[in-house]
């Protein structure tokens, strides 16, 4: 079976480490990342969301933090708090780095950010085709109004940095208007036997991947069945701060609101949690198949069940 | 007074340090430091010289090797291994790495190598005005024959690949024929009070320095009397290989061939370690004041005592 998955990072990851447990060997999972939320810092190319996936996958994690490296040292965010050289509030280890420089000089030496992916994944080995949504630069902003007056920070600026505690009034994908599809991504699409929306945030990592021309309408086209999973569980994110961002483009923190945001057009099965039951009727409603599931990624084990059963799902609303 | 020295690493280095021991606070240093020995790797501009005299006169060097970081980590070099991504003969430490960030950053971003290794010294404060020899790109590489058949390499990789275990056949320092000397270089040889030649490679490190076209005349037509210290004690290097690429300029490894191939055009004034006073009359007879003194840099004072001798033989010669 050709699964395709749409992914930002944690719960993205998280969610994919639960789908590999849960499918065979002869499945083929191609994951479409999203790099809206790339980053360039100490003129290297950070791309937190791949990394994420690949590190997770592949066996490298900071399990606890869910993201960066195991093992990790901090020598150069120390060495750059002395040279006075921001910005101090991300926190990119010395592992880290290393992964942020191959990319870097093998993007300044023409390849691709696809190409660059793939090689990258020789060494990690995650079990998946990971491909960037696009090889071209988008980056998220968020207009933010604070005591410097209204102003658009980097997404990881608001995410990071601010934590999400002021309010996001709009959130703009730069770039993602005139931004291809990754070569792959479309015939991967048009080529599912599933397509999967982990617990992604809806809006920065699923939301983003769709605003590349060409991929919203490839979901939409694709005769694979497109099941997705709540972000949202009890009215309120599992984890991250996905109601601040869907409150920016008014979207109500629920598992249903989520999902109809998406829509019938978009998705054919949907999954909430068992505390979000109520809501099933509401999302059947409006045309998505849906079912109430435990939906917390406690550990790998609950999660290969939900991957389970959205699979399940797959099956019951393929045409 | 103003001094000004030329210098290269690690011998140039922890001879500056004497000669700050060694001189009041009255005292203005101005030190042109090799950046022919740079190297780009993973994408970064390395400035091996320039870091070590910044590194060793700022207190962060790694005392024992002479070169890199104390208290330094490995773990990006660890990482590249597994990536597969090489050099893995250049030792570059996490720390070490912050640095070429910042530097290559700020390269990218239009400031001058001047520029980067001025800002970079606001946080080393090294206590001498530290130049690079030219903001323009050198780079020193050595001819060779070996089992791949005769063929250049970048200094570098004869130095710390091959162990200069190979003849070096030639050495040219390319790019050196178009350079510029950097801002401020050429002024400050002629305003000087005193030019040293520490006990740096005659080749590689001041040689390299000195065929930046302005420099060499420069330094001759200065007013102030040039004294330099033999690197060479007793027929052999005291530290590095620098016979090695002697070899290769037709110059034989001893304190008097040394001082013979900068010429009294070049220097009035050259000391020798005591080991080697059989050869002062042979110096001086080539029109070189020469005295002999013990030129090991054991410690701080035994290295401030050879930065007197150097500046009481200048006094003697000044005329």
């Amino acid at each position: 079976m050709r699964i395709v998955a749409l992914a930002g990072g944690i719960g993205g990851a998280r969610f994919l480490r639960g789908l590999l447990a849960a499918v065979g060997p002869q499945d083929e999972i191609t994951v479409i990342g999203n790099t809206g939320d790339d980053i360039h810092l100490y003129g290297l190319k950070v791309c937190p969301d791949l990394d994420t996936v690949m590190y997770t996958l592949g066996g490298g994690i900071h399990e606890e933090q869910g993201w960066g490296r195991t093992d990790e040292t901090w020598s150069i965010k120390a060495e750059m708090k002395e040279y006075g050289v921001g910005p101090e509030w991300f926190g990119l280890g010395d592992r880290d780095f290393a992964t942020h420089l191959v990319r870097s000089q093998m993007l300044t030496a023409g390849y691709s950010l696809s190409q660059v992916t793939e090689a990258l994944c020789v060494r990690w080995k995650p079990g998946v085709r990971l491909l960037p949504m696009s090889d071209d630069r988008v980056e998220t902003h968020v207009r933010i109004t604070d005591e410097q007056g209204t102003r658009a920070v980097h997404f990881q600026e608001y995410w990071v940095r601010l934590h999400a505690e002021v309010d996001a009034e709009a959130i703009v994908p730069v770039g993602a208007d005139t931004a291809k599809p990754a070569p792959g991504v479309l015939e991967a699409i048009a080529e599912a036997d599933v397509i999967l929306f982990p617990p992604s945030n809806p809006v920065v990592s699923i939301g983003t991947i769709l605003a590349v021309p060409g991929i919203r309408e490839a979901v939409a086209a694709a005769p694979a069945p497109v099941v997705g999973l709540s972000p949202i569980i009890g009215g309120a994110p599992v984890r991250g701060m996905a109601d601040k961002v869907l409150a920016a483009v008014g979207v109500e923190a629920t598992a249903e609101a989520v999902a109809l945001d998406y829509g019938p057009a978009l998705v054919d099965g949907w999954l909430v949690d068992t505390v979000d039951e109520a809501s099933v009727a509401a999302v059947e409603a409006a045309g998505i198949a849906c079912r109430a599931v435990p939906l917390l990624m406690t550990d790998v084990e609950a999660t290969a069940e939900m991957a389970r059963a959205a699979l399940a799902l797959a099956e019951q609303v393929r045409k």
